[in-house]
This record gives C-alpha cells, structure tokens and sequence, in this order.
C-alpha cells in the first residue's frame, strides 16, 4: 500500500511528507513546482521510499495519467491533497489562479481516485471558506453562511462540496482539515516572510500594510501535522470536517511586527497604513472555535503568539538574516 | 441599457424572459440550447426587443466574446444566470457535467462581467446547497454546514461562493435565489414529466423509484418569476439571498404519482420501489425556511400540491396527453 501527496513538495506537504515517511511504506509526491520545491523533499527521496513526480494536478487527464502508473505498482490507499494557490491576493487580481490551482487541483483528484478506487482523501481546507462573520460566535464547523471573501476561500469551498458529493457517492472516507494561518518553515509566503524581506531591504523603517490590528490564529506547521495526523487516525466518520487551530483568539500584525524587527533589526521603526486590512478578501479579526478537535483529544501545544515567535526565529535563519543582538 | 439571460431557452430561462420582455428595453437570451429549445423564445424573439444566440457559457473566452458585442451595442445592467444542469443523476453519474454546466457558466459569466464592468447578477441557485440536513430545523438562508449530496448541488454550492467573493471585490450588487422543485411547462425534465412518459408507454401501469415517500417543496414556475422579480425590486443589500419555495413541508412522491394518474391514466396501478429515495443525491425530505422572504413582503400564491396539480395537467397537454375523463 501507498500514499499520495499532492502539493507534497510545498510549505506544509513537504512538513506532512517528513512525518508521513517514517509512517506510510511507500510515498508518492506530485507537485507542480510552483511555489514548492524540490530541495524541501530532497533528504525523503533519498531515503527511498518517497518518489517525486512533477506534475500539473489541475488537468484531470495528465492527474489521473500521474497517478494510475504509480497505483498500479504500490497501490494507493489515500490521498493527501494539500495542493492549492497560496497568494491569496493573486487569487482575488485573477480568478483563474484559484480556479486552476486550489479547485480544478481538487476537481481532478477526485476524478482521478473514483477512475482508480481510491477511496479515502485527506483535504487541506481553510478559515478563509468562513469568509467575515459579524457576529461574535466563534466560528465552529457546522457555523453558516458561508461566505467567503476571497477566490482562495470560494474555491476552498467549492472542494469542500465537491468532496462533500462524493462522499454521498463513492468516495469512503473524508478529512478535511479547515486551517488557520500556519507558520514555520519552509517559508514560501505570508506575512513574516514579507516582514523579513522589507527588513532586509530598509533596515531602519517596517512598512506595514493596514493599521496592523488585524488579529488572526496562528499555528505552526509542526504542530498542523501532528494535528492532521491525530485526526486522521482517531476521526471515525465517513465525512471528517475539524477547525485546526490555536485556542486563543489569535495574534495582531502588530504584534508580528514587532517580533520581527526585535529578531531581525532591533530598533527598526514601524509604519502603519490605514484600514483594518491589508488588501481586499482579507478578514481583519475571526474567532476561530476549535472545541470539535479539542474534543476528539487534540489540543495545541502553543498559542498563536509563540507560534509566531517561534516561526519568525526559523525563517529569520532560514533567509541568512543575522539579528546584531543573536 | 439592457439585460442578458443565461440559459434564456431553457425551462425557467424561457419563462423569466417572457416577464422581462414586458419591462425590459431589450433582451440578449443567450443559450447552448441543450436542453433549451428556440420555440420557448419564439414570441419573444418575434416582439423585436429580444435576440438569441447560441454559445456555451462554460468556455471563458467565447462567453465574454457573446457578451462583449451586445454590450458595445446596448450596454448590460445586470446577467441572469439561469443556465445549468438540470439532470441531477448525470451529474452524480459525471461529475464533469455539473463542473461545466453548472459552475463553468457561473464562473465564465463573472469574469465576462469583470472585464466588461457589469456589475449586477441574479443567480439561480439550488435547495441542493443545503444537502441532507438530519435535524429538524427548517432550512433558513444562513444555516450550516452546507454539505451538499450531488454534483449538482456541490457546483452551486461552489457558484455562490464564487458570486459571494466577487461581490467582496468588484461586484456591485448579487441577488442569489434558492430554488425549491419548479414544476410547471414548457417542462424538460423532472418527476412529472418521467410519470407522464411511463403512463404514455404503459397506460396501466405506474413504476415509481423508491417507496413514494420522498416528500419536497414544489413551486409553480410562474410563481418562482414573480418572486425572483419581486426580489429584485425589493432586496437593497449588496449580497441578498432567498430561499424561494412554498411554505408548506412538501408533496409526497406518492401524490405527484396519484396526481398524474388520475389526469393521465385513471385507473392505472401504482408500483413502488425500495427505499425512500429515488437515486443517490436525491434528498428524501426537508423542510424549507421561506421566512425571509415573507419578510421581505412575497408570499407564494399555493401549496406545493397546488402547483404540482396545475403542472400536472399542463405538462399533460403539452405532451399531447389526453385524459378519458377531461
């Protein structure tokens, strides 16, 4: 038997393939190489039981092509499917990227598994299919209406439906895992990485997009994994939605602004714009409910705060950016 | 200035038409006349103020192409999207039917839109969104979660949500109907129609799927026109969504299949099937929240037997079914 990570050489699939190959005999990973990267998974392929294919999943000939040579040696049990756009203001300039990238990716994988009999796909949803609640009740998963803001959340949850169908037909079994912010490395977007970026290039001067009192829950991806992982092991229904997150109400752009220039260029001064957001499809404030999982035994070892910290420290390293004060 | 109706030759499209035809200055039906048909707009076609044409929303490039033409001409205020699957089983069937049909034309249209600065769109959306909902709340617009059990209702589910995050970004105002069953002629597919058909091979006989205890909300088409008109009028928010249906719990199948008989076939035995539904995605009962709209000040003129036995004996003559007694 086999598994399948599609998006596995990205931020959190090649985070989910590391743990994953000491788990599962065989790994295929397809990604498309966008944004991941093959260096993320270089030490699994050598290991010998992870195998790289690059591949465009959001075509469903060249998807169900991908998959079937590789079904027919080590059959395929399950499917991770942690492909998708991760620019979500590039999703909202053009809606063809989220078409492509975060459904027609799901679309076809799901084409692909009911041609094969594969009948068990783990799905990396997100927050952003909540969209801009007005009121107060933290979002739990059975929460409506559902409207998302952004073409990344939209096509979030058409996957979601479209999986949500297949389950009443064919398909076995479901996860789907909504996420929050996630952090950590190997960085490949987000707010800290931007941070670090204009660091490097204005030492003195942060310039900050809105008024910094967007508050959003940050988890590291570390501790995603282990999440998705408990998840998969202990849900027992044949259609698995869980919210993965921090408790806490989450962490403001402020305060990740401040993090950042201490680690990185202490004594740098921080200019903020003006709004509650920094571009449109942007949510400035949730209260993310996350007593499902909670509830099932699973419960995060950090807050959004020191995720961030802890992240920031990583990519600080990670993009050779020296703190005078380290 | 003008409108565009997607999917004008179809069942509903066709309908709506004739009501705009009398308010409108000038109408551009656009359709792939798959299960439209040209005789539907034939009147309309012939009253000066509406053109037809046929394409295939579900290609980008030729949907702006329809589009951008007519708009030069006489510019577009607002596009009716009523154009879909309608064959709810093909879709569970081939997923790709509802990819197309139902979510490719919604999404075809709003980049079209985009480009073109068309900023109003009236969308026929689905009681499908809702899925199988196991308590007994009634269905009101903001309930979750939305798990939709077919294709068919996964890709609405994904058009609404592709609607929601336009109108986040550039889209100026989004009215977005639930449909219940609509009944009514000039009828293309659906639970009357097939009965009329079987009565018309076997006069004595009535084989019914399932056990006939399948129980929804039906609404005359006519009836459906005037509500999405007087939502149009009424409803000022930027996203306004109707659950759009009768206020009584539903027909049975049982009596749709009493109904048809006694107008096509008196006398004809009724065999039921197993199980309380007629194929997988067909949702056995709901009860629909239609409070909202009271609210907002329409109430529907009849029950949903009421419109089902006024379709039945329309639909009858269209088919050219002649009962002994009438």
């Amino acid at each position: 038997m086999s598994v399948v990570i599609a998006g596995g050489a990205g931020f959190i699939g090649s985070r989910l393939a590391a743990r994953l190959a000491g788990r599962e005999s065989r790994i295929l990973i397809i990604d498309n190489l966008c944004r991941g990267k093959r260096e993320y998974i270089k030490n699994l392929e050598e290991n010998g039981n992870v195998e790289f294919l690059e591949a465009d999943l959001s075509i469903p000939e060249k998807t169900l092509d991908s998959i079937a040579a590789w079904h027919e040696k080590y059959p395929v049990d399950m499917v991770w499917h942690m492909a998708a756009n991760s620019d979500i203001p590039a999703g909202i300039a053009d809606a063809n990227v989220d078409l492509r990238d975060t459904f027609m990716t799901t679309f076809s994988l799901l084409e692909a598994m009911k041609k094969l009999s594969i009948q068990h796909i783990a799905f990396a949803s997100s927050s952003a299919i909540y969209g801009e609640f007005k009121s107060d009740i933290p979002l739990h998963e059975d929460i409506g209406p559902l409207l998302p803001i952004s073409n990344y959340g939209a096509m979030k949850l058409a996957s979601e439906a479209a999986i949500s169908a297949a389950t009443a037909s064919w398909l076995k079994r479901a996860l789907i895992f909504r996420f929050p912010n996630v952090v950590g490395i190997p960085a490949t977007h987000g707010v800290i990485l931007d941070f670090v970026h204009k660091l490097a290039a204005t030492p003195d001067n942060l310039e900050v997009l809105g008024d910094g009192s967007q508050q959003k829950a940050y988890l590291h991806v570390e501790n995603l994994v282990d999440a998705m992982l408990f998840i998969a092991e202990k849900a027992d229904g044949k259609s698995n939605i869980f919210n993965i997150g921090p408790e806490d109400q989450g962490c403001r752009v402020q305060q990740i602004a401040e993090i950042v220039v201490s680690a990185v260029s202490p004594g740098a001064s921080i200019q903020y714009g003006h709004g509650d957001r920094g571009w449109v499809g942007d949510v400035p404030k949730f209260r993310y409910s996350t007593k499902k999982l909670a509830d099932l035994g699973w419960q995060p070892p950090a807050s959004s705060r020191e995720a961030v910290a802890r992240a920031v420290m990583e990519i600080a390293e990670q993009e050779g950016v020296i703190c005078p004060r380290r």
